[in-house]
């Protein structure tokens, strides 16, 4: 396990918001994370929330505008934020340099397509090396994990929450991608890092995942409904009428007024802590 | 009354996020702040408190990171947050660009030196211009208002609050700068806005103005003891002293391991929130 480097850590909410780097052997990139620990005992470990982030963001996003810090300390819940692309020299970018490709934009996958293959390997970074390292370096019981993101990071948490039923107590979304296959940001990126073969894609999409009979136990999605990318991008109807289909216990609720940006996000961060909160106390402390 | 334009307006917690700006009279050039309205009724009106910010922001950061929405929502109170300096062709600036004096460092005075004098009015824009506006333009009652503000936007509003002691229910500080005559900080600003006859500086300096007979019923200040800036910018011992020998109501809170960021302010709005809240229901709705 490579070693952590501690890029900043304050105190917040009475416990310790931290910033952390490390040499990523899944993307060969150093790769910059967040994670807030609230106040424990010695020897303590406390349960994990995932929060992964949407297109142009980093950790930093979240971190200072998301508003999780009181309710992960009333809770005494971990939250961990990844950033959402490899980054730094020789990593390759959308041609174009377009916002919603490339940097800032690696959608939770593992490139298959060069020049992408090298580097953007965000699956297996969030799913594999990243746990083990939060597990080995925080206070961090990984027994018990919940996942969350907004908008690309939301389409993540309901991949990844779909593909590990069994690790994650809860899976809740702002504003998500549920049907990349099915609209323009997917479709570019699914493409772009897997290439022509839909089929490849079906397990990087929510709805085409529970199609294909994934599960799990409970799904809970904010989506405002003055939000620019709604109709076009987001689609939660598809979501909606998936779940229905399966029999997945969604709470979908449509926020009136409310747009893509972090002041949406903000307004329902602690209804999200409490909700996945109330799922990690089922489990059995480590 | 000059027209006021809608930079942005988002819903957030309930009520509407918006950042506006105007043509300053009092500083002869184009301010930018921000109002949080929560959710109330047509033709009601709510209770005003004020942030003053510190070195280096704009109305941005504590919009941003402070946290206060939550809280405003819950206690249905206005948040006003003004820049800290006029900006724009021909303001002058710090001759060597320090961040400390010039642009994002206003220091709430009304300049009297040249170059600053001409739109260093800050001052008359957040005691008169600007309350104006608000009471005008939203649904404020001005009749109920607070004040509060950070390091530099502390210093504001302690000397603010002291020196119209009728007008606010509550006056708060996070890690403020209380004796400005008595350190680096405030030595360098007072100076090089209001020239060297410091008999003009103590109207400006907190410490000074309760040595001179000010009074406000009762004050309430959080300050990181991790805070860089404590021992030699801020001080507040000199605080704590002067109120001593008043009489004022000072609840002065060391808070153990923090700094002077806006993880510190955003871990304790709630709570100045709330203080301020529960004076303004002291006093009657206009």
């Amino acid at each position: 396990m490579a070693a952590v480097k501690t890029v900043s850590e304050v105190r917040a909410h009475g416990g310790v918001q931290g910033v952390y780097s490390h040499a990523s052997t899944a993307t060969g990139t150093e790769m910059t994370f967040s994670v807030f620990v609230p106040d424990h005992a010695e020897g303590e470990t406390l349960p994990v929330l995932w929060f992964l982030s949407g297109l142009t963001c980093t950790q930093a996003n979240v971190t200072e505008k998301g508003e999780f810090r009181a309710a992960c300390a009333a809770h005494r819940v971990i939250l961990v934020a990844p950033d959402t692309s490899p980054r730094g020299e020789g990593v390759a970018d959308d041609p174009d340099g377009a916002y919603d490709f490339g940097l800032g934009a690696g959608f939770y996958v593992d490139a298959t397509e060069a020049p992408f293959a090298e580097h953007y390997r965000m699956w297996t970074y969030v799913t594999e090396e990243l746990p083990a390292l939060i597990g080995e370096t925080f206070a961090a019981d990984m027994g018990r994990q919940g996942i969350m993101g907004h908008s690309m990071g939301g389409h993540g948490a309901l991949t990844i929450g779909l593909t590990f039923p069994d690790r994650f107590a809860g899976v809740s979304a702002f504003a998500p991608i549920v049907a990349p296959s099915q609209v323009p940001w997917g479709v570019k990126a699914l493409g772009g890092y897997l290439g022509g073969d839909r089929a490849a894609w079906r397990r990087h999409d929510a709805v085409a995942q529970i199609e294909d009979g994934a599960r799990v136990p409970a799904l809970l999605v904010d989506q405002g409904d003055a939000d620019n990318f709604l109709a076009e991008q987001l689609r939660p109807e598809l979501l909606r009428a998936a779940c229905e289909e399966a029999g997945i216990d969604l709470t979908l609720r449509m926020q009136p007024g409310y747009d893509h940006s972090y002041y949406f996000i903000s307004t329902f961060m602690a209804d999200h802590v409490a909700w996945h909160a109330q799922r990690l106390r089922l489990r059995s402390p480590a």
